[in-house]
């Protein structure tokens, strides 16, 4: 079990260090040429000049006739002047201009009077409706200088100046080394230890929206020697190199050792959470960066470290992520010790944005598929409170963002649902959905940070759902209810119940696994405790909590607990049986400044629509009016 | 020399109106389904749920060992717990957590004391350090909705729930049919009358952008039945269908002609400019678009109609470019009969971000390269002053344009020189050079238009360059002027001089090629005709006017005039005889306020430097410090 303590160096020292290194080494852009009309897109690696004229010969401007501008000298509306054949030659537009001519009337102004004569009306003026030779693009003119970013305007004004090639920044090679025993390709049923190798794919994507081309080698075990001969392979193929996992300091983490017997470890460790264990280095002039395994870690690594390298390679500064000022919907508490960067959703409500950190698991790819931008917590600082003003750097369009129609509160799969309907219904309707419970949606309209939340909130004393507490939490009204749907909420449990599961009281014969606090399961949970008498203390997996449905359901069928409270859909997507509990009233509560919008009024609509009856009628457990 | 007058369709009308008839056609974007991994950047053209969850069975989060939770519990600093081999097994981030053990022990918490023992000082709680099933994703959550666009962080969850392949909306696949009698595929060294056919390589470029693939045909002569049968085989393979230039109503404008016999015409000729000679039509379900010929007038067709053909494709709404506000630098006089499209280069000069309209010819491609953004003319609306503020849709990073070196004035290829060295020391400078002469370069400088100005202007009374004209024109100071290097000005002729011009009184010999009013060249030349007792009318070609030193040069190349002032390195690029007028001095005249800014020092810095004094030598003419 041997185990080796990482560096902790902060991350702009590590940036700076490893770029003066990497330009000691001569590591730098090659270039390519390539044909003018694929160039768009790409970065000149030298100033083009034209090779030739455009136009390269006078051409004509207009459908017409060439003539010499001095045969038409005098011509008046009062005083036509007649030009007989050998003093004009039709044209068309792009045609040469005729040795001679110098001038050119366009067909409209002419009017043909037999025997080939014309009359005109006008005299025209040298070069008039011509095309001179170089009117757009001189021989020797410089088209464009070195570093432009080749836009279609430019394709053309190439090819236009006679320039059928250029030479611009080659495309960086990035090869992408997977490590580790367990690590197997992507497939659609993978056996228990067999972790699903998806990392390549996330950063593979993340390289070619940078402008590199990438390179996917097989998965290497976790063996010292076949891992130093994949590297000795890679850099001899590739512009960058990224080993995948085994950068840390395990048993099995070989990539710090490799990279040092055969070039250069300048980083191993930086003051980064999530990421730290990261290693930066090099073999020969090819940089070699080591990635954490867990997905959130690495893509903090790819965006801070190797972004720079692709960067570098082409010569161009950063393009930061465009910032903007969000207010912190709730508090964040971080280290002193790294540079935390926390994945937000953002939603404006009324004249405010707010940012609502989403969880910081390194190892959860969805906080960053939900994720509408990143709080970056500077190294010495321990966070920010709720309602403090922070700068966010923004991962979607902010005009996406600001429309979005933020919903939030208790988990039912028919969020997702109704969020689908609306955008095959119209795909710019964008719906931002989180999961905080009951009361958390209660909480979230109190404060401005969502236009709708989804509540089943059961009054204990009454037996009544929602309204007594819209009543106690509103006195002074904001907020509109909504029916929604009937629900079935119960008791899932393995398949063919084995412990004999038959009512609520029956859930101390195993182990329980219980929904989050503020949670409306939860409270109907609390209150089934008190219902039948019986202490939370002797329920095995009180305390264990999950924030869904098929959570709870996921848990069950996995084997690690035996029952949980939930709705009927959940427990059938998992094949579990489920012993009905109670009804449940499933509404809405509403923004009452929200509710006039478009982006409402149309959940609204989707919400009592025949459509959405018919998902709900196939996802099974739930009544509607 | 038949001719028909096309309509005249105002463009929202026209736009609305298609996009009703493709509607009503069923034209709407194909699915298809490719691998997950190479999903990035696709539209989902359905909901994607996870098929497994993630992860799939319950793995170790750290390295360490997997315990019993229970049989921890009591363990403290001063009554650690021991556990012997059989109460726990040594697992890896990633390993499977073995059927019976619930809990996980970072190795740093773990003492070996011998004979397979450990001993630990804290008590776990069950499911620390352990990843469960489902953490990430659960199986049957939806992943994302219809019309998402697919991010790197997607194609991972997507791969992490198993789903490996996606539906998605296919890429448009669009035709290009490059029509004309005189169209020739690019080449070096085309033959006069050979236009050569660069639009399809601004088109496709432009179309890979919006995301669409592109089928490029062969070049089709002039003739009905080749376009007809072009066309219907265009139609069978593609989704939308574009016909490059015969859109107008000439001799040999074949496109709409062909469209009726076809499928349908729905307009033809559509109040924009440039642009108007547009048709819009259909085959069954394809829609055809007759482009213009002239690449500023079809670029035009392209953003306004053929994008939102894409766009309608992929169920999305048309992502209109940026816009800002920017001060009118020149009076814009447009038709009411048109919506017209002015292109402009933006500058931020001071506080005031100015556009300058560029040329205006619709077939000027380097007006669209050099563009920064495009001003608007509504149809109805006869232009803009100067000084007003106007509305300009962005081609350009906002960023890029405000930290922009705007420099104006007399044309010399030496600014480009500059300009190209200033990039590759620093790819991200950005300089923005316009020719407007040097008396141009005064104006601008005075209306806070440019940070720098290029001038030549000769005091014709003291022989002396530039100083007086900044005494006069900028009596309360505020410009420096930084010397620049001398150039020799002279008279270019063809090659062998076949006129025998020996000095500037022989040009009356030939046809003269000027230089714009207000350019020092033009200065010039009225002082030696001042000098030498001439007078204008008698020099032929006097209202002849040009903006460059190369374009001067390349109209004497080309046989359009005989005689021309201008600089050597002109006339030595093509090749003409060169008789020395004089040596000027070609200084810089810089905007107090912009002086200590580091662009400005930069290029000062470029100006005195020997690589520069090395590139002036290649080009030869100048004469340095």
């Amino acid at each position: 079990m041997r185990h080796n303590y990482l560096d902790n160096t902060p991350i702009n020292k590590a940036k700076e260090e490893y770029g003066k290194y990497l330009s000691s080494v001569s590591y730098t852009g090659k270039t390519e040429k390539i044909p003018s009309c694929e160039s768009s897109g790409r970065i000149l690696a030298g100033a083009v000049y034209a090779s030739i004229c455009s136009p390269h010969y006078n051409a004509s401007a207009m459908d017409g006739i060439a003539v010499r501008a001095k045969d038409t000298y005098g011509a008046s509306e009062s005083n036509p002047v007649i030009l007989g054949s050998e003093q004009y030659t039709v044209v068309d537009t792009g045609d040469p201009i005729p040795d001679g001519f110098d001038s050119v009337i366009m067909v409209e102004d002419v009017t043909e009077i037999g025997e080939g004569k014309v009359s005109i009306l006008s005299a025209c003026h040298p070069w008039q409706n011509i095309r001179q030779v170089g009117e757009d693009i001189c021989m020797g003119d410089m088209i464009a200088p070195s570093y432009t970013k080749i836009t279609p305007s430019l394709c053309g004004a190439f090819l236009a100046g006679g320039v059928l090639e250029v030479e611009v920044i080659k495309r960086p090679v990035v090869g992408i080394i997977p490590t580790g025993d367990e690590i197997v390709s992507p497939k659609e049923n993978p056996e228990k230890g067999e972790i699903i190798e998806f990392n390549s794919a996330i950063f593979s994507s993340m390289l070619h929206e940078w402008g590199a081309e990438t390179e996917i080698y097989d998965i290497v075990k976790d063996k010292k020697e076949l891992l130093s001969s994949a590297v000795e392979k890679g850099v001899s193929r590739c512009d960058i190199l990224l080993v995948l996992a085994g950068s840390s300091a395990g048993r099995d983490d070989y990539t710090s050792t490799v990279l040092s017997s055969l070039g250069q470890v300048l980083f191993h460790g930086i003051a980064v959470k999530p990421g730290k264990p990261a290693v930066l280095g090099a073999v020969g002039k090819v940089p070699v960066v080591g990635l954490p395994g867990y997905p959130v870690s690495a893509i903090v690594i790819m965006n801070e470290i190797v972004k720079d390298l692709v960067d570098m390679w082409y010569g161009r500064e950063g393009d930061d992520a465009p910032k903007i000022k969000a207010v912190l919907g709730k508090r964040v508490v971080s280290s002193l010790k790294y540079q935390e960067y926390v994945r937000v959703t953002l939603g404006k409500v009324g004249d405010t944005l707010a940012a609502i950190p989403l969880g910081r698991g390194a190892g959860v790819i969805t906080s960053f598929t939900k994720a509408d931008g990143i709080l970056a917590v500077p190294q010495n600082s321990e966070g920010f409170e709720a309602g403090e003003e922070v700068e966010i750097s923004l991962l979607k369009d902010l005009s996406q963002i600001n429309s979005s129609l933020i919903v939030t509160g208790s988990h039912d799969p028919l969020i997702d649902e109704l969020s689908d309907m609306l955008k095959r219904k119209d795909p710019s309707f964008s719906l931002t959905s989180s999961h905080v419970g009951s009361m958390g949606a209660v909480t979230a309209l109190k404060n401005g940070q969502a236009h709708l939340g989804c509540i089943h909130l059961l009054d204990t004393e009454t037996g009544e759902y929602n309204e007594s507490y819209v009543r106690k939490y509103f006195p002074d009204g904001g907020v509109k209810l909504v029916k929604g749907v009937g629900r079935v909420q119960g008791l899932m449990v393995k398949k063919g119940n084995p412990l004999g599961i038959e009512s609520f009281a029956d859930i101390v014969k195993g182990r329980y696994v219980n929904r989050q606090a503020g949670s409306g399961t939860r409270i109907l949970c609390d209150y089934l405790i008190g219902k039948n008498g019986m202490n939370k203390v002797d329920i095995d997996g009180y305390r264990n909590e999950e924030f869904t449905h098929t959570a709870v359901a996921a848990l069950i069928s996995a084997g690690n607990a035996d029952c949980g409270l939930g709705i009927y859909s959940a427990a059938k997507m998992y094949d579990l049986d489920f012993i009905e509990i109670c009804i449940e009233e499933y509404d809405v509560l509403i923004d009452e400044k929200a509710y006039g919008t478009p982006q409402v009024q149309k959940f609204i609509e989707a919400l009592k629509s025949e459509e959405f009856k018919e998902r709900l009628s196939d996802m099974g457990g739930y009544k509607i009016g």
